[in-house]
């Protein structure tokens, strides 16, 4: 395009705003409640981030509520290159830090060198879940799914013909963020196997 | 559904993230990049909070980051009921305060009291334009749906008929946040005219 160019620093901030646009066409396998699509990565960001204001109060932890919120909006910007890996999906799990590492470099080298860190921090501190924010971030990433499926009628789980106990395995870190999220997380389990929407 | 309810508070707050859900079939005028489909509310509140962590040292006054991130992670959320106004739309801006207010009182009375008032307050902070905050929020708000515009050859633009005139009016408010990132709508829009993509 043709406009005028600004500063370096400023060109390279809003290259990268632009190339994570692509967060809006990574799709995860879980439905929106209403059934009718799936969610997409930004979408699911956005909704961590207001599930993170909406219950902060049951982190088991002192939390810097503003911490965790960055963390959630920032937590699959690597899927811009690597895609998103299902849960479940044993096979992709095996690639899935070293295709997103690669990612994390590709897509944070667009930035200033500052804020290159600075994002490479963010997903290095959510994924190692070694601080009360990453632990409480990661239940709140773990519960989101897990009510898109439930209130779906279990829609997604029955595609992938998910069992009752793969679910609990896999979401079990729920409990290190918040007790009481975990408890809840156990209310949906037990019901969505009654239902039959888990094996 | 059939699962075992917890105490009420929690409840409240389950219901309250369960409806924000319909943020992601809320369609804007401004498609993504790649001009393949409208951004939804969902989408354009994620990447307006990364366009706030990203661009944060352009703001003309002192800010608290944390609190710009808040404002535009929840500033469209009163559209889950009132829909998306356009900006260029006369008659649609008429109704749109009595619309949004009515909105927000019904959104947000689903929430337990303390956070009935937190949402609202957050609404008409980002609104009344009164704080460094809220007039950073606003110029994000501005600046996002342009970008999107000029990298999408300016497709909603001229879908609707729109004066370079009218885009200079009805963003000059992004000036109020920010002189470096009005500078940048200013080259925006110039190239888009040069282009043909506006009036």
């Amino acid at each position: 395009m043709g406009r005028k160019k600004l500063d370096e620093k400023l060109e390279k901030q809003i290259t990268f705003l632009l190339e994570i646009d692509k967060m809006k066409s990574i799709l995860r396998r879980t439905y929106h409640i209403d059934g009718a699509r799936h969610e997409n990565d930004a979408e699911h960001s956005w909704h961590l981030a207001l599930y993170a204001i909406t219950l902060a109060e049951y982190a088991d932890e002192e939390i810097d509520i503003s911490k965790v919120i960055k963390l959630v909006l920032a937590h699959d910007l690597v899927e811009v290159y690597a895609g998103d890996t299902y849960i479940y999906d044993e096979e992709g799990k095996k690639t899935q830090e070293k295709r997103e590492k690669e990612a994390a470099i590709r897509l944070f080298s667009l930035l200033p060198d500052d804020q290159t860190h600075y994002f490479h921090s963010l997903i290095d501190e959510f994924n190692s879940k070694k601080t009360p924010e990453a632990r409480f971030a990661g239940a709140l990433d773990r519960l989101q799914p897990l009510l898109h499926n439930y209130y779906s009628s279990g829609k997604s789980w029955q595609e992938h013909d998910i069992a009752a106990e793969d679910v609990r395995t896999v979401n079990a870190s729920v409990a290190d963020g918040s007790k009481t999220l975990w408890t809840l997380a156990g209310a949906i389990i037990d019901d969505a196997k009654k239902q039959g929407w888990l094996r």
